[in-house]
């Protein structure tokens, strides 16, 4: 990435900071800071933060032990502090001596409180809000090469379960977490930055976040994996549920009254709609089917370099949809001890439509 | 775990607030909610956090997504809220049902802005600081459960590090990358859950937070290895640096320097003694020998549930050392450019001195 994308996508945040009013942006280790200056994301405890005022040149600030990482980084003025050292003193006078203006202080979302009430601390006297809005109008719009990256890491989220469904019925008797382990095997030697994929097997599919465990897969048990991976930063996120042996007849209907409902939403999904809207789509559809309780979260969630990005296709949801924006599509539904059923692909939207970024089928599959 | 572990480090907790003057407590998703609960430390973006009064019982706040494991927790009062629904009003009201008090509310460390800023602001009128000190006078001292899981999780990444190190020359030509792909197959197979392994080859060593990358293992190159896995929750932690080929000599000085300044602060770590003057028996060897301004970070950190605990050894700590305290012993010396060497153990504090719960050699390896 070349130092300009970082120095607009800056000035863009500056240029939101003006509109809404704040001061000071402190963004540490996270999407946000490798958004709009190429340091990964991953913290610790100690303070790494960017500090960004409304006008002129942020400042970098970390412990000595980053040094060598924060120096190839796209911001000049760089601080740094020495374990034993109070890096909040050293944020304060760098602050005053800045002649930074403090009076409306956001902070990064992620930003744990051990940083955020220090912070609170040093600036006294200053407000103190979310800095989401600051960056998530210029994300919320993936440019070419964004959408390129989350294409790779959908494909390669496919190929690895494509690949390890072909082990067929030899599954029967491995646990969720040796599935699990399968795919992410599967992703890495793809090329993809895997994280942990959600395995659950039977009536643990009925739990929409299951840890994935030690259950066994069986002949006669659906089997639900939710998972994806990373390529240049950009996340995948897909969900296809399986069954192994013969499915009961109950299982059949749900899953048809699933795909149907996430072909709806797919449908609804076009540029100048509204994002909750999407939402109402798949389920309503459900309702009508008699199992409306049984969807208990939202339809969607925005994605990039967070698995999870705002807005949220979820009822109430007055995002216009533009193109470029990149959110997920999975319906579900749980019968608590029986079993779930959830299929997701990622949309992304274009000039006419919805491309669905997951070739998998959607289909059910019945192995056995 | 029993519930009756649960319930007394609740009470634990709650008389500490009760000594600090702390109201109330929350903890969202984190090691001290595992250390709580047993609910493990994964959150997300959705509220979900257990809210502790001085005096009577907790309850726990999740979205319906999680009921099937909040369920199973050891907390009475569990409520729930659904997307598009405000958890924070749900929050507010529960407090104020149940006659909590609110002047002085304890947020839990790791807590993020988003959930921080939110309750700062449906508790308006409260004041706000960290909870750490609730939970770390407990988590300080390790219990016999707690120390045989920190036991298995050291000799597991002993062994994972010699069954990689077994490959000896054939590692020459492969990526950090690999390597640290190697030992994370091992530890997991050995039954760990691992993290990721920082590999740093090189001149990379010199950064002692350095990223695993795609950096060639050569011949006459020094290759850093930091990593573990957990067992039980409770984490590893072991640093070596072996060398491929013949080391030059001031790499053979430097490592002997390290490893005196390693045995320096073992010997130094007894019960009784002060935890900053560890580090100071490491640093003040290093630094008679020429090297001090390249010790660039504190001796070692407690570790337990979470990888890093406070306190920390490091110069000018003041808390007594005492038995059932576990910390790493890890000084460095870093020459940018040119190469890096960090030795690092876990102590186990006994009665009568450090017990090393790594076993892997400390002399150098030379690989060639």
């Amino acid at each position: 990435m070349s130092w300009a994308i970082f120095e607009s996508r800056i000035r863009r945040t500056q240029a939101e900071m003006q509109g809404l009013g704040i001061d000071l942006f402190v963004a540490g280790a996270s999407s946000n800071l490798f958004y709009l200056t190429g340091y990964p994301p991953r913290g610790d405890e100690r303070l790494l933060a960017l500090v960004l005022p409304r006008e002129g040149e942020p400042f970098f600030i970390a412990n000595l032990l980053y040094r060598l990482q924060v120096e190839r980084l796209p911001v000049k003025e760089q601080l740094y502090w020495a374990d034993g050292q109070d890096p909040y003193g050293l944020l304060k006078s760098a602050v005053e001596a800045r002649g930074f203006k403090t009076g409306k202080v956001a902070l990064e979302a992620s930003l744990p409180a051990r940083f955020a009430l220090a912070i609170q601390q040093a600036l006294k006297g200053s407000s103190f809000l979310l800095g989401d809005a600051l960056t998530e109008n210029q994300r919320l719009i993936k440019d070419e090469s964004e959408l390129s990256a989350i294409r790779r890491a959908s494909a390669g989220a496919d190929e690895a379960l494509r690949a390890v469904l072909k082990r067929g019925r030899a599954w029967i008797g491995e646990t969720e977490r040796a599935f699990s382990d399968a795919l992410t095997a599967e992703m890495r030697a793809l090329g993809l930055e895997a994280y942990g994929a959600l395995i659950a097997v039977g009536a643990g599919a009925a739990e929409p976040h299951h840890r994935t465990g030690e259950t066994k897969i069986e002949d006669g048990s659906c089997l639900l994996a939710d998972f994806g991976g990373r390529v240049e930063g950009y996340c995948s996120d897909i969900t296809r549920t399986v069954h192994f042996g013969k499915p009961c007849p109950e299982f059949e209907r749900v899953y048809g009254i699933v795909l149907e409902a996430h072909l709806r939403a797919e449908a609804a999904a076009r540029p100048g709609g509204i994002l909750g809207e999407v939402d109402d789509a798949a389920r309503e559809y459900i309702a009508g089917q008699g199992y409306g309780e049984a969807f208990t979260h939202r339809l969607g969630h925005g994605i990039g370099l967070d698995v999870h990005e705002g807005p949220s296709a979820v009822r109430g949801e007055k995002t216009v949809i533009r193109p470029g924006m990149v959110f997920s599509n999975e319906p579900g539904i749980y019968l608590p001890g029986r079993f779930g059923v959830r299929i997701e692909n990622l949309l992304a939207i274009g000039q006419s439509g919805a491309e669905a970024l997951n070739r998998f089928p959607r289909e059910l599959v019945v192995i056995g």
